[in-house]
């Protein structure tokens, strides 16, 4: 090693010992007399002293040096007068007696600090100077601890990491493939995996019994703000179980992370049904680090239209909040009605502190009908009720975002508070009102609940399934299912999907062949790795927990990807590019 | 979970005590009175007995169950009286009281045992069946062992995992690359990395200090047997480290995984250069489980030209061969003749046992002679020297080759034998003469020894490279280099590459201006971790331990991808077959 040391292990018990530390200047203080600088590595900052009137040559050289040079510094460490707290070598530095310049640099296009002055394009472009900044450095830092305690718990649990192929094969079913010219099978193309379900189910057919794997996946989808086009997944199946065993499992898998990653104890998971999540939050990925469940008030027929001929009345109660002003209240009134939320007005009533009960319904309701209505609401003295009326879809989902949106307001959404939950049965499908047919909820391989298989044939929408969410802090973490493990029904799945048996049996036929050779039951769960470590850094967007992210058009502004290629490559692919 | 054990769990302790396993039928024998069931899973074995007598009923449904039926059965653990020493669970049985059949099965289109009746073909369409056999199960087993000791090593040495992109951009240099069209971006593609070189490389630029990952890399190349377009590396990068400390760290990590996975010790590794593995053994790979080194015999001039014209005269020794019959010779050199050898003859002499020395080519030389020219041979009598002549590489290759054929003739290739070592100082580069150019032996970013810099300009294939292979019993399990990490130095490299300034920058242009912002001295390494596998489960073929490989035409058999996409998805895409 060039060093002795790292920038971040020296402490006043290495006093009097002669060192050699490598990094990068992080700052540089000339106070005449002496020099100060801040040296940095990956594991720390350690401060080194160059003295004018001792080492006047020394000195002179690395005041010549700028920020991000890189150098390798021997020297005494020596107890510091000044102790800095803020550091872990606060407490020393090193009195510099050999410099060797290992690298110059030229000025960053911005500040390597944690606050850094550049934008977020520009910090795209050069990422590996971004990746230098604390706040990165140490997203990707608890992504590798993350990743790690993972397979150290999945490996403990017998779960065997195997590798499925990156080259498959194309279904038009679900997201758009990202698809690769075959050059060897001209005309042809493999796909990258969305997941690796398919190949996951086989290796439980073969009799693996326990899987798991960390893997990328590929989704070639617009991009919003937080997806990428390639993310991880972590990834998991088992055998000889039963739903119970996964949530255990995998409930075990989280409360592991947190107590290794984070020092935290998690309590038990609640469960709730989709049902009641639905019912209860509008939103089948509650944030229940705060209450405020939703109450559907019954008021009595007096005319008043606006209620009286919505699908649905839904109301919150924001406890200790009657003394919102008329300007609070308008703010929170036009925030709903905003297009993302699409609400027509806000209904509210306070329940004051001198024991009043007023409304922006006072004309429609007296006090009287509006303390009968809200009754079982549970609002009391200090708190307001918001009420919002329309579509029941529409209304459940402008309800769901105007009750996150004032946990946000009354800061009831503490990022070092962590609530995690079990959302269980949702449905097997969804009908598309468009395209009128059934899509899988989670999809074509979830098995149904027993009890409900009659309904398959008479109410397939009211089939709930075998599938289960993880989700922590309003956001769903992962999800998984127990599958179909039987040929039949999974034909009668891809015919109620709308597949013809040629079509199933083109595009599944290897999966529903396999199913004739001794499938084990058999279930699993796929976690989002990138969206895990956002959660466990506190952060809402992926983006920082990934070292090379791209940007919303899918490009990597870095290496300027993707980009053509020449014409020899697309002539051996048996490709053109159209139009061109 | 549906069993309370596995296949491979009871033993003797456990007899009285009630259990459910579940598994598949691996054999089923009815003896009248009672019918005896191997259940397997992935852990194991169990007997199960049946009991005409005392469960008719029961028995007689099982009889009814063919090979591969999924079954879960309840019953008394019991001592076997006919113990079975070859299985972990021969000591017991498990009395059968309660059956439930989990799932049919068809008969498997070849059998599951150890050496099974399907052809490669057939094993590889049904690969889910194949991997149910305890030799491709092991071979899987045996990769997560091997993945799982090569992460607590590589953390435990602070490296940290950082995952790098799958979709990148493609360089026309070295290998073709898979490509991949861009929705978003139309007539633009992706590509598929062959290697996180240059964002290992980066994240060195970034400050990560020590990284790796196993990763996923691609190849879009003729495939031969032993080559598949995805495959795994144990990618690794570190900074401020001399060559010295990368040797160290991952001969440490070979040590780590033959003494945890396999329990051996390993002794420190030899090292030698190439220019001795060259001269030594005719390969940069060499097989060191047996000596066998070249010898260059300086015969007399006395006009026989296929010596005296030859480019090259070389021999080796195989030690107490000196009886091998004249067919045994006739063999050897017919097999030296073959076109992939392509040697035009083979030269020997014997050292008999009585003392005397015949070759043949007695008309030339006489027996004086010939012991004279292998003087410091180390040739013994008993022995039998093979001397092969003509053009230098040629000849070097065909010796190596008969070195490597002469060690498996007599037994010194052991499976169970493992000698790693260091090759050292590759050359820097190799000279085309098809095209007449100059290529990096290992790749662009590979720095020259210091001392010999000064060649590049006059005498570049001269120039010696930090660049080391980790050889193990003849195969090069992985290599890497001290980078150049210096922006002058790597860009006269592209210049002797012949790479105009302009080419250089578009394809490298990000690292080379990464170069610019304070690059720390680094070095890295590569290990073929498919190979590794093979190599530790005593296997000259990767594919076994592939748990989905591709077929020589790059085809998955089981999915039957590559497959042709819709035209639908063409079109999103921007891109035409052509000719169609």
């Amino acid at each position: 090693m060039l060093r002795t040391h790292t920038c971040g292990e020296l402490r006043i018990n290495n006093v009097g010992t002669e060192v050699t530390i490598c990094g990068w200047i992080q700052k540089s203080r000339d106070l005449g007399g002496m020099t100060f600088i801040d040296l940095r590595d990956r594991y720390g900052v350690t401060q080194l002293v160059f003295n004018m009137e001792t080492n006047s040559e020394l000195c002179e050289s690395v005041r010549k040096m700028g920020r991000e040079f890189v150098i390798a510094i021997t020297g005494k460490v020596t107890e510091r007068s000044n102790k800095n707290a803020k550091i872990a070598t606060g407490d020393i530095e090193i009195v510099a007696e050999k410099l060797e310049l290992l690298n110059s640099a030229k000025t960053p296009p911005f500040t390597i600090e944690d606050e850094s002055d550049g934008g977020d394009d520009l910090r795209m472009k050069y990422r590996y100077l971004d990746i230098r900044r604390n706040p990165v450095k140490n997203s990707l830092l608890l992504r590798h601890r993350l990743a790690l305690e993972t397979r150290n718990y999945l490996a403990g649990q017998e779960f065997i990491e195997v590798e499925t192929p990156v080259l498959i094969k194309s279904t038009p079913e679900g997201a758009r493939d990202f698809v690769v010219p075959s050059r060897m099978n001209q005309g042809e193309f493999y796909a990258l995996p969305q997941s690796p379900q398919t190949f996951k189910q086989l290796l439980m057919v073969a009799g693996m019994d326990r899987y798991y794997q960390i893997v990328k996946c590929f989704r070639d989808e617009d991009l919003r703000a937080d997806r990428q086009p390639e993310f991880t997944q972590i990834d998991c199946e088992m055998s000889f179980i039963t739903q119970e065993d996964i949530l255990q499992t995998f409930e075990g898998l989280a409360v592991h992370l947190f107590k290794t990653v984070k020092g935290l104890d998690l309590p038990k998971f609640p469960r709730i049904t989709y049902a009641e999540a639905m019912e209860n939050y509008g939103n089948d990925k509650p944030d229940t680090r705060f209450d405020m469940k939703f109450f559907y008030p019954q008021f009595p027929k007096v005319g008043f239209s606006v209620i009286e001929n919505a699908d649905l009345v839904v109301s919150i109660v924001a406890k200790n909040c009657s003394e919102f002003t008329r300007k609070q209240i308008d703010e929170l009134t036009e925030w709903v009605k905003r297009p993302q939320i699409g609400a027509g007005g806000l209904i509210y009533v306070r329940y004051n502190l001198d024991g009043t009960v007023k409304s922006s319904v006072d004309k429609f309701y007296s006090e009287e009908q509006l303390r009968e209505t809200f009754g079982s609401a549970n609002a009391e003295k200090g708190d307001l009720v918001l009420v919002l009326t329309g579509a029941k879809a529409k209304t459940l989902k402008a309800m769901s975002e105007l009750r996150l949106e004032m946990g946000n307001r009354l800061g009831l959404r503490k990022k070092e508070e962590f609530k995690p939950l079990w959302v269980l049965d949702f449905p097997l499908f969804e009908f598309n009102d468009e395209d009128n047919r059934l899509y899988a909820m989670h999809h074509p391989f979830t098995s149904p609940h027993t009890e409900d298989i009659a309904l398959l044939d008479t109410n397939p929408v009211a089939v709930r399934a075998n599938a289960y969410d993880m989700v922590i802090n309003g956001v769903e973490i992962g999800g998984g299912s127990i599958r179909i493990f039987n040929k039949e029904l999974q034909a009668k799945m891809f015919n109620l999907l709308g597949f013809t048996p040629d079509e199933a049996q083109e595009q599944f036929g290897f999966l529903m062949n396999a199913f004739e050779y001794g499938a084990p039951p058999h279930g699993g769960l796929a976690l989002g790795f990138d969206r895990l470590c956002a959660m466990f850094g506190g952060s809402d967007s992926i983006r920082d927990y990934i070292a090379f992210p791209k940007n919303n058009s899918g490009r990597d502004v870095m290496i300027d990807s993707p980009s053509p290629i020449n014409p020899v490559q697309l002539k051996e692919l048996g490709i053109a590019v159209s139009g061109k």
